[in-house]
Order: structure tokens, then sequence, then C-alpha cells
């Protein structure tokens, strides 16, 4: 039950209405017993510093979890970042101290690395292709990187944010086979769509040419709604192994209630 | 269940753990399959104007209550008020249109007389005496002059405050009887506590003289918690008929979800 006393969270995003989050760590709040709600918070992009701004006023608010579009914003905008956000330039979890400061991190790397991957074994020695180098793709570029896959390959419609993307891997993975890709698949045997691309069935084009997948490949997705997007269910016809969005947030989830400290 | 799609209100004060209207209006919406949710948000009073900026570009935000010591400011920073809230110059429930406007009025003074005083009936033919000038106190004030009561005397620690309000109320009601007093009961047969004297029982000073208390006298509360505040507690073993601030809240919660539209 929510009363005076409950510490809040927000679920920031821009759309709104596709967010999972709290559905899923609602529950785990009261199977815990732990006082505490996360409600959907819904700001456009050119409001989000105001809404920043009273966030990190709001004396019983616990912290935020930000998704799309706003994890560049966030980062900018917090007190202090960790290791694990740093590399990225992008948060998608901020905790609220006590004193009003606002501490970051970044669990989208480990989230993928624990849910959709089962503990990053299947990326061992992979040959990887990321679709997509913003805010997720980053961090899960990052995560496939330090999992040691055999090879990197990172595409994005806007040609020099994915260069940048290899270029920040390459200084800091200097072994790795990491280089800029057109999002055909060559021979990857393990590819992410780190896009938004599936999020409109009806509208959003293929974040990949579909007739190029392979059984035994598998095929990741961080859209969470729908479930099956159109790339996962042109994989699992092909005979993909397929890993679905919300592996990663379910993973996240113990993940952001120890990083709030709760 | 929480979901993206879950209108959010939130409920404004300053302290915030006494609030009660989200753990009574939640379990509203959820009886009637409302898709909404009403968390506490706390705000200090330096701060109320940052987070109003936020409250009005929060696209998913349905609304807010308002309780001390915000009532005031919320009045000024609205874009519209109602009849109720105009004479008050304090508001304590807001709308937020689709467009980001900031509609407001005043339930106070019929949950006073709703829930306290049964339709207003106890309180036709009563000399009146009300503590505290406040936001509340206004309301209840301007209810009392509303319902008929053959008398109305006002007090506030802030003698200017009380006379101004009894300014007001002439204004409107030209042919009540009505005057600033002492705490002291004098003959009054209804009074009502609408400061916050008992919201810290050990420490708070008693908002009157409880041994003029006499049997048959109606003495009501606007604090909710404890729900037995030592005035109230003095006003039971003085043989009062006595009304607890609960019911103030009880009788606004129908007239709220109305005003939210939902």
């Amino acid at each position: 039950m929510i009363s005076g006393s409950t510490k809040t969270f927000y679920m920031i995003a821009h759309p709104i209405h596709h967010v999972r989050t709290p559905e899923i760590i609602n529950p785990v709040f009261e199977a815990r017993g732990i006082d505490a709600i996360m409600v959907p918070v819904h700001f456009t992009p050119e409001d989000f510093k105001t809404g920043w701004e009273a966030i990190r006023r709001t004396q019983n608010l616990g912290g935020i979890v930000v998704s799309v579009p706003f994890k560049e914003l966030a980062y900018e905008l917090s007190d202090e970042v960790d290791e694990m956000a740093r590399p990225l330039g992008a948060v998608n979890v901020v905790r609220r101290t006590g004193a009003g400061k606002m501490v970051a991190t970044n669990l989208d790397g480990d989230g993928f690395l624990g849910g959709m991957l089962n503990g990053g074994h299947d990326a061992k020695g992979r040959k990887t292709l990321v679709i997509g180098a913003g805010g997720a793709g980053k961090a899960i570029s990052f995560a496939l990187a330090g999992s040691g896959c055999a090879s990197l390959r990172i595409t994005d419609v806007n040609g020099d944010r994915a260069a940048a993307l290899v270029d920040d891997i390459s200084r800091r993975y200097g072994d790795l086979d990491v280089a800029v890709s057109g999002n055909a698949l060559s021979d990857a045997d393990l590819v992410v769509n780190a896009t938004p691309c599936g999020l409109h069935p009806e509208t959003d084009p293929l974040p990949l040419d579909t007739d190029l997948l392979r059984p035994g490949m598998i095929v990741a997705d961080i859209v969470m709604k729908p479930r099956e997007t159109p790339l996962l269910k042109a994989a699992v016809s092909a005979g993909c192994d397929v890993r679905y969005g919300a592996g990663m947030l379910d993973a996240q989830i113990d993940l952001m209630i120890s990083y709030f400290g709760l």
C-alpha cells in the first residue's frame, strides 16, 4: 500500500507507453516487502532538464530509471557517474542521495549479458554484429567486447556515431577485431538489434535484411514490446536461436534494486 | 498493475510522511478499474516552484493534490482557478490538461461539510469557532458561512490573517455574525481545529484550552494522523461529539476523482 512514507521512483522515457520496468519491478518490491513504488513519468526531450531539476529536489525520491532518448542527457546532468557509465557516455539508473546528489550508472551491458546471453557464455568466441550505436548499442557493444567475442561489427544509420563507438572500443580493447560495418550480416553468428526498430511493427523498417538469417545464429532484440518483433519473428522462421528484449530488463531488476540500496 | 500507460497523480506536501490521500485513493482506483496511481511527492517550500514547472510538463500526469504548506502558492501558480477556490486564495486539487494547463479548485470546504458535518446539517444554527485561518481554515470557514451557521468566530496565531479572513467572509455573507476571536471557546458549540497542531502529539501545543469543553459540543479536527489527536481525546473525555480528520478526506475522494475526469 502506498503511504506518505513510501519511497518513490520514476521511470522516464519518451514516448512512455511501451516502458515495462514499473510492471516488473513493483511486484518485486511487493514480494520483498520493500516500501517503494515506481511510476512512469513522461517528459518530452525539451522538458527533460526542467524535469531533472525537480527530480533532484524531490525529497522522497529514491532514484530514476532512464530510457530512450534520455540516457546521454542524464549522463551529462548527473553529479557522479561510475566506471560502467563513463566509457558509454550514457546512464540508465540514477540514485538520488539524501543530500540531493544524483549518482548514476549504466546497467544495460550487465543486463544484456546476464539476461540475453546467459551470463555472457553465448558471446565468447562469437562473431558479433550490433545494429545501433545509441545508448543501448554502446552498452551492449562494450559488454560484448568485454566478454571475449571473436569479432565485433557495429552499424548505425549515423555512420559517424558507429565510427566513434568503434574508436572508443578499440582504445580499450586493443586486441579485439572491431570495425564499422554495413547492416548486412556478412559472417556474423550473433546479431543484436539495439535500435528502436520494431517498437512500431506496422511502420518500422526491419533493422537488417532477414533473408540472410541462417539456422544456428543467435538473434537478440532490445525491443520489449511487442515481445516478438518482426525481426525475431523472421529469426524464428529461419531457425535462429532468439533472445527477447524482456530478458535484458529482467536481469537488470535485481541490479537496480541493489543499486538503489533497497 | 502500473504500466507505461498508467496515468500518474502526485500528492504534494511538506512534510510528506503524514499524508493519507494515496492510501485511500489508490484502492478506489483499483476497485473501479481506473488505470491510475497516486504517489507522494515531497518538495521543500523553496523547491515547490521548480517542482511545479516540471509537473506541468509531465505529459502522463493527470493532476496533483496539494496539502500544507503549498495550497496558497499553488493557487498563485495555477493557470485557472474556479469560483470555489477564488475567495480562498488557495487550491488543493489541480488537474493537468493535455495541453499542460494547470486548472485548480478547492475541495476542502465541500469535503468538510460532506464528511465531518454530515452534509452541513450539523453547522446550521450553530455558534462556530474555527482555529486557524490558513488554507484549510479559510475553506472550512467559508463552508460554515455558506451552510447557515448562527455565528462564526475565527482565531489564528497571526491575528492579521484571521482579521483578513473575517473581512473576506463579511463581504460575501453580510448578514452573518462573524468576528475575530481569541481561541477561548466562549459560547461556541461547534469548534474546528484547522491548524496542524496535533500532528506531533508529543510536542505540539493544544489548539485551545480543553478545560472549557462541555458535553454536547461538536469538536472537529482536520489532523488525520494520529486519528485521535490530543484535542479529540480531551473532547471525548469531556463528552463532546467528535469528528475525525479522516472524514474530511474520505468525503473528498469522490470529488477528486470526478474533478480529475476519471
